[in-house]
């Protein structure tokens, strides 16, 4: 490692960011705090105050290196599926393989809270926009008729329900809720979730028990 | 507050419980210690490993209380539908608004996790299972056909999915996702699986794609 002032601050942020990211990936956030970057890099926690607002800029940035790596791994998937709800399964698949080999980083992202009336900056949102892009992609192949708006909501809905399969997963709980397996239970409810999609978009609108969102559009 | 041995073993035990679920409703799981509820009672961390074997115990005897307080809440809700469609989507929104009213308590029942090799006892695991009943009851009106096994894991896979939404609005990641209201993701979810679940179960078994559930049945 260099010494003090060899550095560019670009470098400097880098460095720190992974050391950062290394500590995410052993510790969680819990283990992350601004000396113990600091030190690793040989800088002291005024000069991480240079290339970082706070702390909380810092986690952010980390956490958009993760949601980029997410997005290279789960958007492969694509080569490797023709039918668009085979690649939606696919997708899932990916997402809960991710969780699974990196889950302090996949928690962070979810987890962090920022601090009180930090706004997610736009270029932050639009790394998530592009991650669900690549489940509207094929969720609108399956339903061609599927408008914009209704196209993002039930892309959302839909990876919602497999971001809860995954955490349970990940917590041991669905061995302690007697589920099959993971990969059982995603299949479910993707499955379940297209055909019913095609079900109810193709259905005219009932008025009562208020069940189906064409109504309410 | 009595003095010291003026409680019964199962008085001591009743007072423990009821400061530990404050302290998990106000602080989480992070805030509960031994040193915390015993100073709280009056009594010794000795004297609270009498009536407790462990920590691990007292937490598991917690989170079964906040099961027993979920079920009272989201069982009312069978009295305020008819049809199943209707009674899964107000499991659903009773669900989210336990989540909502007592998210600690509702946290720490997922993301406690016991100390490596502690076996999860029966009676906890009844407790789940009475919970799951109440989808799987809902779930078998709405399709009679399902058989027993089938049923369970549709209703885990529907109820992990609930649960994704759940802990997405919890944390504040729907907004930030762009998504409506979890209101909306919640009957998106739960309307277009559960007309997909008529779909599925309706149609004969093809094995391209593997991606109905019949055909690994």
């Amino acid at each position: 490692m260099g010494r003090r002032n060899d550095h560019s601050r670009q470098e400097i942020r880098e460095m720190a960011l992974q050391v950062a990211e290394k500590i995410v990936a052993k510790e969680g956030l819990q283990g992350l705090n601004a000396r113990k970057i600091a030190s690793a890099i040989g800088y002291s926690v005024g000069s991480l105050y240079i290339v970082f607002e706070n702390l909380d800029d810092l986690i952010l940035q980390v956490n958009a290196r993760s949601l980029d790596q997410l997005y290279t791994v789960i958007s492969k998937t694509e080569q490797q599926c023709r039918q668009p709800d085979a690649c939606l399964l696919a997708l899932g698949q990916a997402y809960l393989e991710f969780a699974m080999e990196q889950p302090q980083r996949w928690r962070t992202v979810f987890e962090y809270q920022r601090t009180k009336d930090a706004e997610i900056p736009s270029w932050y949102r639009k790394k998530i926009f592009r991650l669900f892009k690549l489940v509207e992609k094929p969720l609108l192949e399956f339903m061609p008729t599927l408008e914009p708006h209704l196209c993002a909501q039930t892309a959302r809905a839909l990876w919602g329900g497999v971001h809860g399969i995954c955490i349970l997963a990940l917590t041991g709980r669905l061995e302690i809720v007697g589920a099959d397996s993971v990969q059982n239970l995603m299949e479910l409810l993707i499955t379940n979730y297209l055909a019913g999609l095609k079900n109810v978009q193709g259905t005219p609108c009932t008025p009562e028990e208020g069940t189906t969102q064409e109504c309410k559009a």
